[in-house]
C-alpha cells in the first residue's frame, strides 16, 4: 500500500483576485512562501530569477502572465489589444531564452487571440483567460501520463537517481521525472531515490529533495560528484531527468550536469531516460547544437547563499545553465504518448501523431 | 617568458618557538590564517578538521606532531619515552584513517625512534626533529620531479582540469598535480587551468583556485557538474588530479568525485593523469576493493558555508569523503621515480626500483 501524494499547487489562479499565485521557490527550503503577482514586470522578474522554474511550469505561468499583462491594457478594439498583447508577449519571451517551454505557451495563447477575432475586449481577454488555464490542466494531465509510461520502466524497489528538479513544484502536477516516483509511491513501490545536489543553484538539495520528503518519499541527498559512486556501489538501477528541450535527433538540453551524469550511466550501464512533455520537443531544433546554452553569472558560483565568499574575489567563472546530453547516451525519451528509442529522429515524431 | 611562482609554506617548524606553522585551510579564501600549534590535541585536531589536507601535507603535519607530542613527555629513558611516542602516533593515526601518508610517516618516525636506541631522551627527541625536517625538505623535491616528470606530458597553451586541491597548500611545495602548472609557468608555459569546486567542501574554489591566482597561474573556476560540457567544448587536453592512496593494480582513491571526471575524460578522450608521491603508492594493497572510504557529516552537504541550510532539515544524505578509480581510466600515473602507464601491476612497482 502506498501513501497519498501531497501534491502542491505551485502555479495557478487565484480565481477572486485574478492574481498568479505562484511559490516562490528560491527561497526553499527555510520558507513556504506563496507570491501573488499581478504586474508583467513582477512576472518576467519572478521567471527571470527561477522564482518559478521548470519547464511546464514557466509556460503555465508565462500563459497566466500574458492573460494577466494584456488584461491591464485601455485598449478598447481588438486590434489595439493585439498590439498590447505582443508587446507583454514579447517581453515575457525575453525572460528566459533558453525555455522552449516558454514560447510555445506564448505562442498557443496568441494562437487563441487571433482565434477570438472580432470578438470584444472583454470576450477576448475572457478567452485568454481560460486558454491559461487549460494550459495547467492539460500539464497535469500530460504528467501524469508521462508517470504511467515511466513507471513501466521501473521496479518496486529500485534505486532511481535524479538530477535537478522536474517534480511536482516544476509543474502544474506529478513533475514530469518525478511523476513516477509519485506515482508508483501511491502504488506502494518501494523506490530509494537519489537526488544530486545539482550547483549552483542547489535545486537537488532545495526543491527536489524538499518536495520528495514532504510527500514521504525515501529520498536521499547527494553532491553533484557522488553520482558516480553511488552507481559503482550498485545503489542505482534507473536514472530520471527532465529536459527544457529536446532536438529532432534526441539531443536533450538539461539543467547543467545532466550530460555527466549520463555519461557515467552509460559507464556503469545503467539506463537513462529523459522525461519530454511534447512542449519541449522541438522538431524545427536539428540538434544540440543549435540549442542556444544561457551562461549565467559568476556570482552563483563564488558566493551566492554563503555566509562569506567560497572563491577568491574576481576569480575567473564559467557558469552555463545547461548542457546538452547527445542522444547516443539517452536510453529512452518518455513522453505523453509513449516513450521514443533511438532512432530518435523516426521515433520522435510518430509521439506527435498518437 | 614566466612569472616566478608564488610558494607558500604552508607546513613548516617555527625553530625559534619549536611550534608547528599550519596555514589554516578552513578560513581560506578570506583569510590568510596560519595557526601556531604546540599540542597534540590541537594536530589532531588540525588533521580532523581538516585545516591540514592533502596527504603528503598531513604526513608532514603528523611528523611533526609526533615529535612535539613527544617532546612534551616526562621520560627520563629511552623506554619510557618510547612507551609516549608509541601513545602519540596512536593518537595521530585515528585523525584521517584514509590518508596513508599519515600512516607512512608515522611509521617512519618510529623506525628512526627505534633507530637512536640506547641514545639519550634528549638525542632521541633531536632525532625525531631532524627525521621531520628530512620528511619535509624530501616532499619539496618529490613534488618537483612529480612535475617536471607531468611537464614532459603537456603543452603549452593546452586546458588542464584538475579537480580538489593536490597544490603548493597540499604539500611542502610545489603540490603534485599543479606542480607542473607551477613549473611550466616559470618556463612561460600558457595554460588554462579549469578547477572544479570539490562539492561539498570546496576544496577547489577555497584552495585551488586561490593558490593559482595567488600565483599569477590562468585559473576559472567551474562547479563539479560542468567539468563534462569543458571538455566537449574541447577546453580540455589533459587532467591532472592528485590522490589519497593507489593500490598495487593502478586503482586510485582521491577526492569524491574524481572517479567520475576519469569516466568522462575517458568518454571525451583526454588524458587522465594521477600525480602520486610513492608514498601514496600502497603495493600492499591489492586493489581499490581494499580501500577504506570514509563517511563524513550530513551538515557538510546541507549546511556547512551556507547562511541557512540548503536543505530540507534531517534529509538523508550519502557523504563519501573519496572515490575510487578503477585503474582502466588511468592514463598514466605520475611518480616522482617516472611514470607508470598499464599494466600497473607490473610497473608501479619498478618505479620504487629507480
Amino acid at each position: 500500500m502506498g501513501k497519498p501524494v501531497d501534491v502542491i499547487q505551485s502555479v495557478r489562479l487565484d480565481d477572486e483576485n485574478d492574481t498568479l499565485i505562484l511559490l516562490d521557490q528560491t527561497v526553499l527550503p527555510n520558507e513556504k512562501n506563496f507570491l501573488h503577482l499581478k504586474e508583467l514586470k513582477d512576472i518576467w522578474d519572478a521567471i527571470y530569477h527561477l522564482k518559478v522554474r521548470g519547464a511546464p511550469a514557466i509556460g503555465i505561468a508565462a500563459a497566466y502572465g500574458v492573460y494577466l499583462g494584456t488584461k491591464q491594457s485601455n485598449a478598447e478594439t481588438y486590434d489595439d489589444l493585439y498590439n498590447d498583447f505582443k508587446k507583454a508577449k514579447e517581453f515575457l519571451a525575453s525572460s528566459r531564452p533558453t525555455a522552449v517551454n516558454l514560447f510555445w505557451a506564448l505562442d498557443r495563447m496568441e494562437a487563441r487571440f487571433q482565434k477570438e477575432e472580432d470578438k470584444s475586449v472583454k470576450e477576448v481577454i475572457s478567452a485568454l483567460k481560460e486558454e491559461a488555464e487549460k494550459i495547467r490542466a492539460e500539464d497535469e494531465e500530460v504528467c501524469e501520463s508521462i508517470g504511467q509510461h515511466a513507471l513501466s520502466l521501473l521496479k518496486s524497489g529500485w534505486g532511481i537517481l535524479t538530477h535537478c528538479n522536474a517534480g511536482t513544484i516544476a509543474t502544474a502536477k506529478y513533475g514530469t521525472a518525478l511523476a513516477p516516483i509519485y506515482l508508483g509511491q501511491e502504488k506502494g513501490y518501494d523506490f530509494k531515490v537519489y537526488a544530486d545536489e545539482t550547483r549552483p543553484l542547489l535545486q537537488g538539495a532545495r526543491l527536489t529533495a524538499w518536495e520528495l520528503k514532504e510527500a514521504g518519499v525515501d529520498v536521499t541527498l547527494i553532491c553533484d560528484n557522488m553520482a558516480s559512486i553511488v552507481m559503482k556501489e550498485g545503489k542505482i538501477q534507473a536514472v530520471l531527468v527532465g529536459c527544457d528541450r529536446v532536438a529532432a535527433n534526441g539531443d536533450a538540453a538539461n539543467k547543467i550536469g545532466t550530460s555527466g551524469v549520463a555519461i557515467l550511466a552509460k559507464h556503469y550501464n545503467i539506463p537513462f531516460y529523459v522525461c519530454a512533455p511534447l512542449s519541449t520537443v522541438d522538431l524545427a531544433c536539428k540538434t544540440g547544437d543549435d540549442i542556444h546554452i544561457e551562461l549565467r553569472p559568476s556570482e552563483e558560483i563564488t558566493s551566492k547563499w554563503y555566509e562569506k565568499p567560497m572563491a577568491p574575489e574576481d576569480v575567473q567563472t564559467y557558469n552555463p545553465a545547461f548542457d546538452v546530453t547527445d542522444n547516443e547516451l539517452i536510453t529512452g525519451i518518455i513522453t505523453e504518448n509513449g516513450i521514443a528509442y533511438a532512432p530518435f529522429s523516426e521515433n520522435l515524431p510518430k509521439m506527435f501523431k498518437k
